[in-house]
C-alpha cells in the first residue's frame, strides 16, 4: 500500500455524496475545506470538554483563517452524553443559536459527539446539514462515516437515532496525538475489524505495522485511517440503510453491545474493547458451527492482544455481573433482530465474514454458557 | 366532481410509495387493509385517551377480524403531548413492547398522535414502519399524509422532527362523527386551504357544499377528504422534502404558527383556527403588495366565517397578549427562514398561491402594526 492521502475518499450516495479528507494538520485547514459547503460564513461547533481543552484552539485558528465565524456548544465528555436529556438540551441550544436548515453544524470530537450531534442535526427543523471532524481513531475510521447517528436509552445502545449523512468529514490524524493510549487501542479494534471482515491483506499489513502505528507513526496512521474509510465508504455506498451487506460492519457488535450494556456503558469497558472481544467470540462461534477454521479466531485474538486489547471473556474487568442469559437478553435488543430471530456476522476466515440470519438463540446460549463456565474455572 | 372513494389515492415516492384509503366504516376493515403490509400479525396501536374512548373498540374489532394481535399505548390528549418528554416515554414503551424495524406501529388519532408517533417511528431503531389511521378532519386531509412528523419545543411548533413516510393511510370518515363541531371546523380550514392554494373550482365547490359537509353529509365529506388528499399527494410526490413547491402547503402557516405560539398552543386557538386567520392575513398582505385583487381575501374570509371559523385578528380570543414584534419574532422561527430572510406563501388569487422569498420583514411588521391598531379601535 502506498500513501496517497491527498485525494479525499468519496462516499457515493447520489445527491447525498460527500468527501472524507484524511491527513495531517487538517484542523488548520478546516476553514478552507469547509468553505465550499457553507451558505453563509457562520457555523456552530459542538464538542465536549476534553476536545475543547485539547484541540479547539487549533480548529478556531483554522476557521479564522477563512473568516468563518463560529459559536461553540461544549458538552460533558463520556458515553452518558448520548442521552435524551442531552439531545433535548443540544437541540434547544442549536435553535437558540439560530441554526437554519442550510447551515452546517460541526461535530468536533469522538463517537459520542458525532453520534449525538448528527442525530440533533437530523431532527432540528427536520434536518440540518452537518460536518464531522472526528478526533479519535474510532470516530475517524468508523462512526463519523456513513450517516448512522444515535443516542442510547435504558434498554440499549444506539436504539434511537437516524440515518443522516454528513456534508463532509475531516479526519486530522494529528488530532490523535492527544488521545490516551487506551482510547487509541480501542479505536484500533475497529481498524482491525475491516481486515477481519473482507480484507485479509490489510489484516496482514496490520499484523506487521500495528505496533508502529499505535506507537505514533504518522504515515502508517494515515494509511490505516484511509484504508478503513475506503472500506466503509464502499459498503455504505452499496447499502446506505443496512438492508443487506452493511450489516457486515457489525462484526463483533452484537456480542459487544451486550457486554457494554452489562458494564453500564462505563469506562470499565470501552466500545472498541467490547468490539474486540465480540469479534473473537464471533470467530470462535463460527468455528464451533463448522463455518471456518479454529485458527482464524486464534490469529485474530493474538493480534488484538498484541495491540493491548482484550480478546475474550477472560479479559473482561472482574466486576462484571453477567451470565449467558443476561448477555442473550441484551443481544435480543439488536436492531437486526427480525421476528424474534438473531442475525449475526460470522466468519469463514480472516477477511471472509458473512451475514447469517436465523441463528438459533439457544445454540448461542450454550456457547456462552460453556465460555463462562470455562472462565470461572 | 363525482364520488369515487373506492380507489385509494397513491402517493408516488418510488420505494416509499403508499396508498391513502378514504371511505366510510374503514376501521371495521382495518385488519384487511393492513394485513398485506405486515411481516407478522402483531402490531402496536398508539392513540390518545379521547380516541381510545370513542373509537378503539371499532379498530379492535376490525383487527380481530383479520387475526391481528395488538398492544395499545394510550397517550394524554392535547397539543402538549407533542413534547420531548412524551417522545421519550413512547420510544421506551415501543422498545419494551418489542417493536422491530419491520413491524408496523399504528398512529390512531388526530394530528398530535400522528406527528408524535410518526416521529417515534422514525427514530426507534433508526426507523420502523408505521401506519396512519387519522380520526380528525385535520389529520385526514393534512397531517397524516406526506411524512412530516414532529414535536414542539419551547421555541416553537414542529421545530424538531423528521421526514418519515407512512406505509399506509386509512382515513375513515365515519370516525369524524364523534368529533366536536369546533374540531371539525378547525380541520375544515385545511380543506379550504387546498382550494385557496391551487384549485379555484374546489374552492367554489366548497362555497356551495361546505355547510352540508360540516353538517354531516357523508358523501360530501368523502369527496372533500379525497380531493384534499389527492392535492397533497401530488405536491408531496413532486417535492417530498420541501425544497420547492411543497412550501405552498404552508399557506397561512407562518402567520398561524406565530399566533398559536402566542396563545401557548392551547385550546384558546386551535391549529386550524390559526391557519384560517393566517390564510386571510396572507391574502390581505398579498393585496397590499399589489400581488392580487383585494376581493380574493374578502371572499376567503367570508367563506371561512360562514363555516364558523375565525378569519382575522379581530376574531382572536380577547386574552391574547401580543403586538407586531412578538408575532414577527415567532415568524422568524419558521423553518423556511434562510439567512435570516422570510419566505411567505402569498396569493395572486383564490387558487393561485405562490412562494415568495426574501419578504422584507419590516414591511410585514408595518402591515401587522396597522392591523393591530385597527383592531384596538
Amino acid at each position: 500500500m502506498t500513501e496517497n492521502g491527498h485525494d479525499p475518499v468519496r462516499v457515493s450516495l447520489g445527491e447525498r455524496s460527500y468527501d472524507i479528507h484524511v491527513g495531517a494538520r487538517l484542523l488548520e485547514q478546516a476553514g478552507a475545506l469547509l468553505s465550499p459547503a457553507l451558505h453563509r460564513s457562520r457555523i456552530v461547533v459542538v464538542t465536549d470538554e476534553n476536545v475543547a481543552d485539547a484541540q479547539l484552539d487549533r480548529l478556531a485558528a483554522g476557521l479564522a483563517r477563512s473568516d468563518i465565524e463560529f459559536r461553540e456548544v461544549v458538552l460533558p465528555a463520556g458515553e452518558t452524553t448520548k442521552s435524551f436529556a442531552q439531545l433535548e438540551r443540544l437541540v434547544s441550544d442549536l435553535i437558540d443559536l439560530g441554526v437554519e436548515r442550510s447551515d452546517v453544524i460541526v461535530a468536533f470530537g469522538g463517537g459520542v459527539v458525532g453520534d449525538l450531534v448528527g442525530f440533533a442535526a437530523a431532527v432540528v427543523r427536520r434536518g440540518c446539514r452537518y460536518a464531522q471532524i472526528p478526533t479519535t481513531l474510532l470516530s475517524q475510521v468508523d462512526s463519523s462515516v456513513g450517516g448512522k447517528t444515535a443516542i442510547n436509552v435504558a434498554q440499549g445502545k444506539n436504539l434511537v437515532g437516524a440515518f443522516h449523512q454528513p456534508t463532509i468529514v475531516i479526519a486530522d490524524i494529528t488530532a490523535l496525538e492527544t488521545l490516551s493510549p487506551r482510547q487509541l487501542r480501542a479505536g484500533y479494534a475497529e481498524v482491525v475489524k475491516y481486515g477481519a471482515i473482507a480484507d485479509a491483506a490489510f489484516f496482514a499489513w496490520l499484523e506487521n505495522n500495528g505496533a508502529a502505528l499505535l506507537g505514533g507513526d504518522e504515515a502508517l496512521r494515515r494509511i490505516a485511517v484511509k484504508r478503513s474509510c475506503e472500506a466503509k465508504a464502499a459498503i455504505v455506498a452499496a447499502d446506505e440503510r443496512e438492508s443487506g451487506e452493511r450489516a457486515l460492519l457489525n462484526l463483533g457488535h452484537t456480542f459487544g453491545h451486550a457486554l457494554e450494556a452489562i458494564y453500564g456503558y462505563s469506562d470499565a469497558l470501552l466500545h472498541g474493547e467490547a468490539v474486540a472481544i465480540g469479534m473473537t467470540l464471533a470467530f470462535e462461534y463460527s468455528a464451533r458451527q463448522g463455518l471456518g477454521p479454529p485458527g482464524a479466531g486464534k490469529r485474530l485474538a493474538d493480534h488484538l492482544r498484541a495491540a493491548g486489547l482484550p480478546a475474550d471473556l477472560d479479559d473482561l474487568p472482574a466486576d462484571g455481573d453477567f451470565n449467558e442469559d443476561r448477555i442473550i437478553e441484551h443481544m435480543m435488543q439488536d436492531k437486526k433482530v427480525e421476528s424474534g430471530a438473531l442475525t449475526l456476522i460470522l466468519a469463514e476466515d480472516i477477511g471472509a465474514a458473512r451475514i447469517v440470519k436465523d441463528v438459533p438463540v439457544d445454540q448461542v446460549r450454550v456457547f456462552l454458557k460453556e465460555k463462562i463456565a470455562a472462565r470461572r474455572r
